[in-house]
């Protein structure tokens, strides 16, 4: 057997909405890109391609990579083919996933991440990196033909995962809301799949190496029949989000 | 033209779960189902179906509805068309909708409920009500043949409905989710369709007759390029979701 090629995956929650998680953004980012004259931006999550495409690029600061919007080149499949690094932006699953299969592009990512081309994905962007993107909280605005998706990791994403019930503002006063929990809709999940489940904390970042991982920030695991759990910063985790260390 | 026949439509939010909602919901449902003996219940947005509808005959209190789950039942088909009254409860709309299609029941349903049969949708049960189920929030666990949905009323509802951002507890201390609002997610819906969105409050009920409906409890309206709008209890709107009184 042969070496399998190192495998460069950085999957950010979203939420990066404060100081310290722009920051910290930016410095994974580069780092994960340093070896990329530039990476294809791919904006089907939203509607807006270009306009989404030069905010990612501003929100990169000066440090960061250089952006080139899939919407700007003739052929998205030889873009894909080419580029030195593709980084998938969040907005929504449902378009998201719908755009890469309609054009052909999710077999094509696919096999460029393995073959060791770094892959960033934000919120919608790492949800579509899991084998399906059935663990999405976005609105089913559009129908894809298929729920499938990168499977670049092994396990199932969650984004912007919280624990508990929410509570919003009723005018001036703090209230309850008694839809489900994340972790209710994700036991819904798992009484038809066994795919573990990454409830990734807004702001928390993964890097996936093929075969184990490290987490940037706080996450939970779920697992079918188990009780969840919780990963703390700097945790070491393989396939099964399994705690190796930290 | 002849008269089309009178509808009787009820639909509710959901987050039933205070004495005040319990009360209100036990209140219009006996009344919505009074001319019924028995009212067939529908409960494949869970998965376990007869102890959902144990559960939900349970709810009902003494002067409620007597409910036959439809799993009880030999034939779904026979008895979508020969039963009183309908009502399909709460859990996971793409499990239901799949469930109604693969069933043959979408439209079975529909011509029952636009013949004059009483018809009651909580939760799911009221996203399904609407043209497609485009508009839950739900996590989609399953992939339905199609987002179309039963049509008995002519808008969108967005079931468990709240403004704003949400907040969790993150150990003892509140904090901001930045996730999108559910305005955000309806604008999103509607950069693909111009059907009006009704974002149903949890514990609100609408009940419609075919071209008017009556709201107990609060909403807002969400028109394709225009502001939202609250509607207070008691209002009256017609078909496009405009208030005729109120």
């Amino acid at each position: 057997m042969g070496d399998s090629p190192p495998i460069s995956v950085l999957l950010g929650s979203g939420g990066i909405a404060t100081d310290e998680r722009r920051q910290t953004y930016r410095d994974l980012v580069a780092a994960h890109f340093r070896d990329c004259d530039s990476v294809l931006f791919v904006p089907y999550a939203s509607h807006d391609h270009s306009s989404y495409t030069s905010r990612m690029q501003e929100f990169q600061g000066p440090g960061g990579p250089t952006l080139v919007g899939i919407e700007s080149l003739g052929d998205p499949l030889a873009a894909v083919n080419q580029m030195q690094g593709i980084y998938i932006g969040g907005g929504n699953s449902f378009l998201l996933i719908r755009e890469l299969h309609e054009r052909g592009l999710v077999e094509a990512i696919r096999d460029r991440v393995l073959s060791g081309v770094p892959y960033l994905g934000v919120s919608a962007g790492a949800n579509v990196a899991s084998p399906t993107m059935m663990t999405t909280n976005d609105m089913p605005i559009t129908l894809p033909p298929s729920f499938d998706s990168l499977g670049i990791v092994p396990f199932q994403i969650n984004p912007h995962y919280h624990p508990g019930k929410i509570r919003f503002m009723d005018g001036d006063e703090l209230v309850e809301h008694y839809g489900e929990s994340r972790a209710q809709r994700i036991a819904e999940y798992h009484r038809t799949s066994d795919t573990p489940v990454l409830g990734m904390w807004e702001g928390s970042f993964l890097k996936w190496y093929g075969s184990t991982g490290c987490l940037f920030g706080r996450a939970t695991v779920f697992r079918k029949g188990e009780d969840y759990y919780r990963l703390s910063d700097g945790s070491t985790i393989n396939s099964c989000i399994e705690k190796v260390t930290g």
